[in-house]
């Protein structure tokens, strides 16, 4: 079993990558919830879903959320009952979101609810909500706080943040499934999602970090930054925002009391001495997934650099005292 | 003011025909909600939105449900989650029904969420509910009981009925403003809907019936059938499936408590004397509203007749007694 952590585009290709790598049923990921919001009474998760849409093959990679093909005929006809329509909610991906709410209406949990969804749409992987709890990601910004769709999308990721905090996440735990994912890991890989509101409020669920440094399997993670640049989202201005230096070293530094390996980019190399003496082991490869064939190349690096940390006798003696 | 009670498409166009005749905010629309009922989680009363679309030129005239030119991506990817789709929702539909749902959730009344519908439509009619508590019409066949869509529906009207319940409706009340509107009305206007499973749901709400027997203003029925058949609906077998005669005789004697006047067609002259025996008023004319020109002339002889049986003494004499 190999475990990915994942947010939404970026750490969805990677996961995709790893999905078509495997053999049915290897893959369980473990998807960001923290940018679940409601829109019309509709409970909506935006990084599942594109986890599952990609997965399913339905996922529009132009824009990068959605369902490839989609139309607007809903949402143009709720602007008509004067309605907010800034959301993109698009026909088919309109039935995601009410049967969700139904489910969860009738007492399901999250995880059941997308297990639902992945056996319709016969994606043989797991999409495991990092906790069934409701955690609500929150910007901080110099001028006030900000619902994470309201900074994301409403306002085009136009404010500086400064801050931000997990609404919830005091009370939430980790679902069974995630836990039991992860103690079963051969691999776990961080994907190259947003560290700051995508990989961040997995990390926060108390018990993950835990969980994490307890592991058996090698912990890799996949830099979203090249030349500390993110490629679809703010993650570097995040990054800077929270005074950070937005690269790969960073990273690392956020992911450093579990890490055992991390990929970055070629064009960042001159990084990998710097990390190298944190005594984490890298990978240096092109990152950048222009198409389905660039996702398995670098699912299988990182999959074979996982296997090759797994025999690394370093790892052995860092793993001292722990279960493993 | 004029009140007009409905059910679908029949109704819905004896109402546009008012609607188009009278001057705005003249026209209330009493609509069966006997009919509603959930579908993925969601709030559907199809006899009001039938009545919503038509005022507000929205109706799809061909099939007599939904929204002209609406698609059904929507439904196609329910159906893709392993859902049934035997009741058509269009894509534009649905922003009516998330939208009710969203609404009733957050603890509107039905009353209030229609008119938050009707206003945005910019439609200057009210459309009433006749209650605002739940009532669910049940079918009864030879081989056991049938939610109202399913028979209708799912089924296509094939069982053979013989008899039904309003489940609910012993504990349902008259919202204040239904009351308030047939207090306040000048005619009362029974529509061509079927007088068991859309009117009959209407009057048969508590407290419904004595309203309309103790209201001053004239209460006119216009027949649903032609030749003891009906236009669209299967109201004719309903009628002999319960023990009685599929004839605009027989719609009279339904309502014989209250009623004043009874609209009849042309090619039913025959029955005109039967029921003038019974001291009812009748007009007979063509009833057959195949355009909006024809909605908008029987509207006007329905409104002139409705005028004419005021003046009438013989009224004044049956309401002896009463608070008018």
């Amino acid at each position: 079993m190999i475990v990915a952590l994942a947010g939404g585009v970026g750490g969805s290709k990677l996961a995709d990558g790893l999905y078509r790598r495997l053999a049915p049923d290897e893959l369980s990921v473990i998807v960001n919830t923290g940018d679940d919001f409601q829109m019309y009474g509709l409970h909506i998760s935006p990084d599942a879903d594109t986890v599952l849409y990609t997965l399913a093959e339905l996922a529009n990679t132009e824009t990068g959320w959605g369902i490839a093909g989609d139309t607007f005929e809903t949402l143009r006809a709720l602007g008509r009952y004067g309605e907010e329509t800034w959301f993109q909610l698009g026909d088919r991906d309109f039935s995601t979101h009410i049967l969700r709410t139904q489910r969860l209406g009738a007492g399901w949990k999250l995880t059941r609810v997308l297990e639902s969804f992945t056996d319709a749409l016969q994606v043989r992987a797991r999409i495991l909500p990092m906790s069934d709890d409701s955690i609500a990601t929150v910007i901080r910004t110099a001028t006030g706080e900000l619902a994470f769709q309201d900074y994301f999308v409403r306002r085009h990721q136009s404010d500086d943040v400064v801050g931000l905090t997990y609404a919830g996440i005091e009370d939430a735990t980790l679902g069974r499934e995630v836990r039991e994912a992860i103690e079963a890991a051969e691999a776990i890989i961080l994907c190259p999602s947003n560290p700051v509101v995508s990989i961040g409020p997995i990390l926060a669920v108390p018990g993950m970090r835990d969980l994490l440094r307890s592991a058996t399997a090698p912990i890799i993670a996949v830099s979203p930054l090249v030349k500390g640049q993110a490629l679809r989202d703010p993650a570097d201005r995040m990054l800077a925002g929270l005074g950070r230096e937005p690269s790969a070293a960073a990273i690392d530094e956020l992911y450093s009391d579990f890490l055992d390996g991390i990929v970055i980019d070629r064009q960042d190399s001159v990084e990998s001495e710097r990390i190298a003496a944190l005594s984490i082991s890298v990978l240096t490869t092109d990152i950048i997934m222009r198409d389905i064939e660039g996702r398995e190349r670098l699912a299988g690096e990182v999959l074979e650099f996982a296997r090759n940390l797994a025999k690394a006798a370093g790892r052995a003696s860092r793993r001292e005292g722990s279960s493993g």
